[in-house]
């Protein structure tokens, strides 16, 4: 078997590759090597796979609070619309590795993008003959893919989140007097703000507590409410913690075709310069908005701007958030040796009550056929938000609660979180001719499910 | 006794307030009425104290891992240099709450202005023939207090710094293929590098761990060694995290008097423009210095800016230092029930050895004379960096290290950690009149030292 990671990291994507490996290694007469693709495609088209039995059990286990990508990972898409030529020659070659190391079972760790590549290689496994079997496993702080309850990454980054804007929120309240203080904390998000909308929880239900504005990328943002939302809350409070979603995009006149026009443009853009890649110039949300706020109501503004440091945080990860991580990477594993492929591993939520009527959560995994995960994006719900789109409801919060719960330790030395690092043994190559599986032996189930 | 709190907030400045308030407890045959000043001298001068006897123990226990300043806190400054009639209507004013409340003992935690306004406080009440003891309790994340070994709040920010540095360092590295990677951490620090020298201690003695290089506030940043140090790290490595002190500074030539004249600004700030308040306008110098590698290497640069995010972080609190931030507060008390005033408790460090030749370290407190600590700005030692300046050695290492030992277990609820906040109940006056108090029982040695 081949897993590989691919994306942006999070801390909770070494969890799904531990579930992976350690189910694999239940099934030593089923799947006799486990490999592990550095950077995802990327280094697999380079032959670059390293042997996952070479590594000490207890790092294995230590992937499951280690964050970042212990595999590596890519941007790499294999784009058979606008590089068909390049796609054609890819796919030939990472056919050639998959034969050359033996690949049976193929897991991908990922977000869209990554989801888009595993349904390529399942349909390029069945069209070439190729017995594999294919099973996208989740994996985005983004939190946008779709018919997944949510995704690995995602509960640890709004714990994270959350936990920093209460803390910031206390900071800022505690220094506020008759001048007012307002702060800015810009978290990622390009197109959907989910987020964005997961730093509520931090107000546990007191409407006074912050984060007291959300800025979601998928509403067109209107100054106007916005400025005058922070202005009472400054007035009722001394302070005002705002978060926006780094790609709030608002409605602006710039010259176009015929005339000036109106379009929708990031709120962190600069137009009046472009950056050394020859890219429109973005100095981030949060410095355009302090701007706003300190020209339009004179109150000073601070920003914090998390960056990678907020899908890294795994000293702040949620339990569930990796124990789920940990399932889907099992259930791949699982659906893989029951003969499934081209799917991706989903998480469910299921509420059910005790005999004293007390309400549960039990969380569970299913498949979902890949064509209808990949590039498909999973916005917040409208019905999700407050009227004016500035905060989430109870829907949103009654979602969101139980992806926080728990704490994760990672062993400490020296006053700092000691995480795994791979030995990363490069894996030698393994031929289906040099060692031809027993066809009995693949898995009860060989017929792929038509994909 | 009157405990107030000063300029920026940490997450060790409330511990202190507990060290204080629990050993003033100890003593109520000494000390009648334990308060809180609002916003230190901002509120004190209002009449805005709260009575902390009124607090449940377990919220004064609380204080220890709770982050922000619990009494609020302020940046106002007695200035008998630029504002000396406002700065005697102050002193007026304070002196007539001080009798008010019958304030005999008077302590403030804070940075180098709060020790100035200590100091100045100490000598009106020996002037006007009030009784009272001042005592200085430190406390600043920029560790830039002379005299103590370090000052509470200091070793948290560079625990959770570090921390993150880590943390990003493997998610940039993860994703580090071909093309190189950069990211450059602001951390805080106007004028002392301390906090971003701190972060070094995440190398833990790797020298291709990072951070890969360090920008401290105390020497000119020069652009030429700096951008050949991360494109070397880059081709070494495949990325390159850079974290920056916000107040580096570098030559620049601008319009003078009499033509171009060569001048030291902030590398983040941006001389085209002005802010709301008709000051420099500050970008950032993470921002600046990601166009700088941007435009000269040519290789993908993020930014994290971590802003108040930093000092609050008490969910990622050294225990070193909130233990002797509570040391800090107890000792102030005692101090000044020894008849002590106008000084600052200040951290010792000593190292012993055991019966079998062991290294320990043992932490206690002195005092140490106002008039020497106040406005007076401790910076890194320039033989405590490697030669180029941009790392620090060994000196530094051993200095920092033990500062970041042991961890804070806030109590969570929800996944999140649940902070106290006090309950804030305005104290009643009490004036010496109406609560003359024994003389013999103030304490047994009733004269303050020469001041």
């Amino acid at each position: 078997m081949l897993i590989a990671q691919s994306g942006g990291p999070t801390c909770a994507i070494n969890a799904s590759v531990a579930g992976a490996v350690e189910e694999a290694g239940r099934h030593p007469e089923l799947i006799e090597e486990i490999y592990g693709g550095r950077n995802g495609i990327y280094g697999i088209l380079r032959g670059q796979l390293i042997d996952l039995q070479e590594e000490r059990r207890s790092a294995i286990e230590g992937l499951r609070y280690t964050p970042a990508a212990a595999l590596g990972t890519c941007r790499y898409k294999i784009d058979f619309k606008k590089k068909p030529e390049q796609a054609a020659r890819d796919m030939d070659r990472l056919f050639e590795v998959f034969r050359d190391f033996n690949i049976r079972y193929f897991f991908y760790a990922g977000g869209n993008d990554s989801q888009d590549t595993s349904l390529k290689i399942h349909e390029e496994a069945l069209k070439r003959g190729w017995e594999m079997r294919v099973i996208g496993i989740p994996k985005t702080i983004d939190n946008d893919l779709p018919h997944t309850d949510h995704c690995p990454g995602y509960g640890s980054v709004i714990k994270y989140n959350a936990t920093t804007v209460m803390e910031v929120g206390m900071d800022v309240a505690s220094m506020a007097t008759d001048e007012g203080a307002v702060c800015i904390i810009e978290v990622m998000g390009r197109s959907a703000g989910w987020i964005a909308a997961g730093t509520a929880l931090a107000k546990r239900g007191n409407p006074a507590a912050p984060p007291h504005i959300i800025l979601l990328p998928e509403l067109v943002f209107e100054p106007a409410p916005f400025l005058a939302r922070v202005r009472e809350t400054v007035a009722a409070l001394g302070y005002c913690i705002v978060v926006v979603g780094e790609g709030i995009k608002w409605k602006v006149k710039r010259p176009g075709n015929g005339g000036e026009q109106e379009v929708l443009e990031e709120v962190g853009a600069d137009p009046t310069r472009v950056d050394a890649f020859g890219h429109k110039y973005l100095a981030g949300a949060a410095l355009k908005l302090k701007d706003l706020v300190e020209a339009e109501l004179r109150t000073k503004t601070r920003t914090v701007l998390l960056g990678y440091a907020q899908r890294a945080a795994a000293h702040c990860a949620s339990a569930t958030d990796i124990e789920n991580a940990v399932a889907c990477g099992q259930a791949a594993v699982r659906a893989a040796l029951n003969g499934q492929s081209g799917y991706m591993v989903k998480i469910t939520r299921e509420y059910w009550e005790d005999d004293a009527g007390r309400r549960h959560l039990r969380w569970g995994t299913a498949l979902h056929d890949l064509r209808e995960v990949a590039n498909v994006e999973h916005f917040v719900p409208r019905d999700w938000l407050t009227e004016d789109g500035m905060m989430v409801n109870e829907k949103f919060l009654e979602y969101a609660a139980p992806l926080i719960e728990g704490e994760v330790r990672a062993p400490v030395e020296n006053g700092l979180p000691k995480y795994v690092v791979l030995e990363g043994v490069p894996a030698a190559k393994k031929t289906a001719e040099s060692a031809e599986p027993d066809p009995e032996a693949l898995s009860p189930e060989t017929a792929p499910p038509a994909a």
